[in-house]
């Protein structure tokens, strides 16, 4: 009976998860039970160790609604992006939310790309800023070969969402075909990078 | 007369930043001047020959609101695809619509990957719907080196948007170096696929 | 000049004033329970007989949320219209979406009333395409007597929702009194229409 | 001069098209010039004479976006309605909001009929509230053939928008034999009605 | 039990199919449960006494949601305010919506305050209406000793929101060190006025 | 059992109730004039000097669309606060966004109280993160009177606001007479605070 209760209460979250009342929300903020929560809810400590001046590879440390529920409902979230020298953050696009990303140690090359497929770069110091608006294809690349960099990033919603070009292009099946005619080249070359991508 | 387009601009600002009031939109229909406008503006015949059996190449006909400017406020557009014998059309997303697509000649592979990188792929006839969902990069694929294939897609947006991943990861400047490093290949085996993509 | 600035700050007022929503989801899609689904999940081939050139009657073939769960969320569905020679559908708004129809087969006039009552008429073709605003009562009508017509209509919401005219004020139970004075008429030729929709 | 107003235009429909960033407004209130408003701006006073006892027609006096611009912007309306003895408000609808009456005067007879087409009747007292569902249709009804009835009615949104069909259908020129067809009846029965409506 | 579930999960798919993606709701009305309403569901009599012309003390009748469940999915709600001579309704918010008030009886003295520290104030009359922006800090006030005010106010949410200034910032614990920081007085002040407010 | 089902039919209903939107733009993103924009429109470097470890008086830089015009219909935003020993960010709402703060130096004594007027309280450390929900009145206070303590808060838009309780309320012109009523206090009292706000 509990998990059967459970699985349904599974189910109402996947559901009420993306269902959209009004403009605004129409309570405070939304709680997973019904019992009364305290401020502990509402505090999270994952981030604590964002500052993290040698990363052995690139990391992201999320603070979204999945780590942190008090956000549902809230339309905000960050995560911590770590950078070793010499590292990139690949093509990627948040199918739900804007980023808005600063500095906050060493240097940063990013760029994203429009719909009419122009690309703006910008190379970014410790306190600048840089938004990449909602849904476009972005990166960032730590050139420097000595220094890492750190960076946080906001999201204007719990939830933003990640789709990584390579991975989710290479790495899931679709059928080398369909790869090698989407990017005009070979089936050995779209394996080649496949193979790569898996290791 | 420059303060007082200053003003006019201040003032279009002003409005435009603030008009998110309502879920609905709060006139009718919008149209693109202040004279009356007659049902001509309500038509478009730019599909008029969407059914051809015998396209050269992948072709993408829309009815978006660029090319039809009544549906501005509507949430609603189309989009015909017609595809050759063994043609794709590459992985790419909708930013701001899902996709529904309707076969209407031939069969057509299509697939779509979610943000957890599972692929959702099939095989579908005349007659057969699929929804693409909201963000997620998709892709269709004509296997039949005989016979064409056409579909059209409905989108839950006036300007659904398109981000084709070869093109616009390939083509458009991002250095070389962070495609390498992204793809886990060497620069060599980039630019081959850039040189390709460009032609 | 005054004039045309005048004219200018109108349509900026009626462009500003009108914007539109199509809000994001918080997840990918919405899955009716929570074992995982397969690409069938978003198929559907309720519609593949819709190229039915000798309907016996004016008939709507759905294909929206109730008939495919899959569109839940994604803000978008189909209905195909199937007109016999001679045939009308009635007026009737949807409440919750505009409609963009496609002629594929034979002619059709159409038609709607914005809410000042003025009337948009036009006679389309194959291939022509008419967007009806949203929740704006309109009809469509095959007046050829020989020849049946197809439209295929895309809507901007999972469950765009009908409100058909004459069956909601004439068989819903409306006191006769009140549809007698509201179309100015007695109440005989109010039930002569009730008896003629109710066959 | 016609170049930079075209410039502007083009900057007006680029951010006009563009404004459905958050769910609220991003300003506090939306003023019709760029000059600074006072109190006034925010105080209506056409609603003063609303209690009226003795109406000589069914009049609904509104207080909407047209009539009081400081609601633009604010999802917010009110409408008086006025009904002489033996009075109705013909069936209509919001294509923009529901409706939320109270009786202040007399006795009505309210309804509306949902999208299944089941029927909603209620007899009202004084205090009494009613909420008609948005885009739904709905009628009031006096019955009382000496007492007058006065209601005020609020709605969710600053242009609500009237769809009556009476005068929509029968009055805006649609092509009698739509009608005809649609109700079931002869071309004689919709004449009638028409000219009824007319006067 | 296996039934019971089955309902349970039925509402849950009610309401969260009409909480959803789109603009609007998805259905017409969302009900608390699956058995069918009547029009009973659809009237609330709360409001009955609302024009109580000598109340002992400032009183809200409140009538949105959590009195008069039809409202939900509806975005309007009503509260009725009742004031005797030479009382105030103290400074406050409604989170999630603007306010649209008229005066019934009496007079009233209003205003609200923008986010720039501009104060409207405005005396109205009956039969004046007033709009108190979305979010925004706003007061009422029965200057006159012998008459007692009535005002109703519409809100273009279900579930508007209250945040009293007094009570939220001096009788909810927040350290007293804090506010006498924040008042710029000393803590006695601030006590002070605690125990005036818990009296 | 029943009790059970009660409570998760609450949380179902707490969670329907709440599902925030996040909605669509339809353009990549605004730009303030026709002319194209480069990188440079993307990046803002205002907050470079964010790590002030010793302001001097309590200070918010922020890094809104007023600063950075980019972040127009992106819905997220950033401000930096720097807290001197033993300094205070008086009571205050956002009435467009929740703030979701990370501590960065120092420990940060965070609360928040609700519209039932129950209030969150917390300590932070340095990377613990906190969420304002939005709309909620709420306050930071450094009591270390020694070290300096900075935070950066994301918003999920692009302008949050801001309405601080101290300045609004008592240094805008509300009438002393409606402040000593509605905070159960004498006149005296209020002007005592009012002339120490002012200086």
């Amino acid at each position: 009976m509990a998990l059967t209760l459970l699985g349904l209460l599974a189910v109402v979250l996947a559901i009420s998860r993306t269902t959209v009342a009004d403009p605004d929300i129409l309570t405070d903020f939304i709680t997973p039970n019904t019992s009364s929560v305290g401020a502990y809810f509402f505090t999270y400590s994952g981030l604590s160790a964002f500052y993290n001046p040698n990363p052995k590879n690139f990391t992201v440390i999320k603070a979204s609604m999945a780590e942190f529920p008090a956000l549902n409902g809230q339309s905000v979230s960050y995560a911590v992006l770590q950078f070793p020298p010499a590292s990139v953050n690949p093509p990627h696009t948040h199918p739900r939310s804007a980023e808005l990303l600063l500095v906050m140690l060493g240097t940063l090359e990013v760029g994203f790309v429009d719909t009419k497929n122009a690309i703006f770069n910008k190379t970014l110091q410790v306190g600048d800023m840089f938004v990449f608006p909602k849904g476009l294809v972005h990166f960032q690349y730590n050139r420097n070969h000595n220094q890492s960099a750190i960076a946080i990033s906001a999201f204007g919603s719990a939830n933003a969402g990640l789709f990584s070009v390579p991975k989710s292009v290479f790495t899931t099946g679709i059928d080398d075909n369909v790869l090698a005619m989407s990017f005009k080249t070979d089936v050995a070359t779209v394996q080649k990078i496949e193979i790569g991508l898996k290791n």
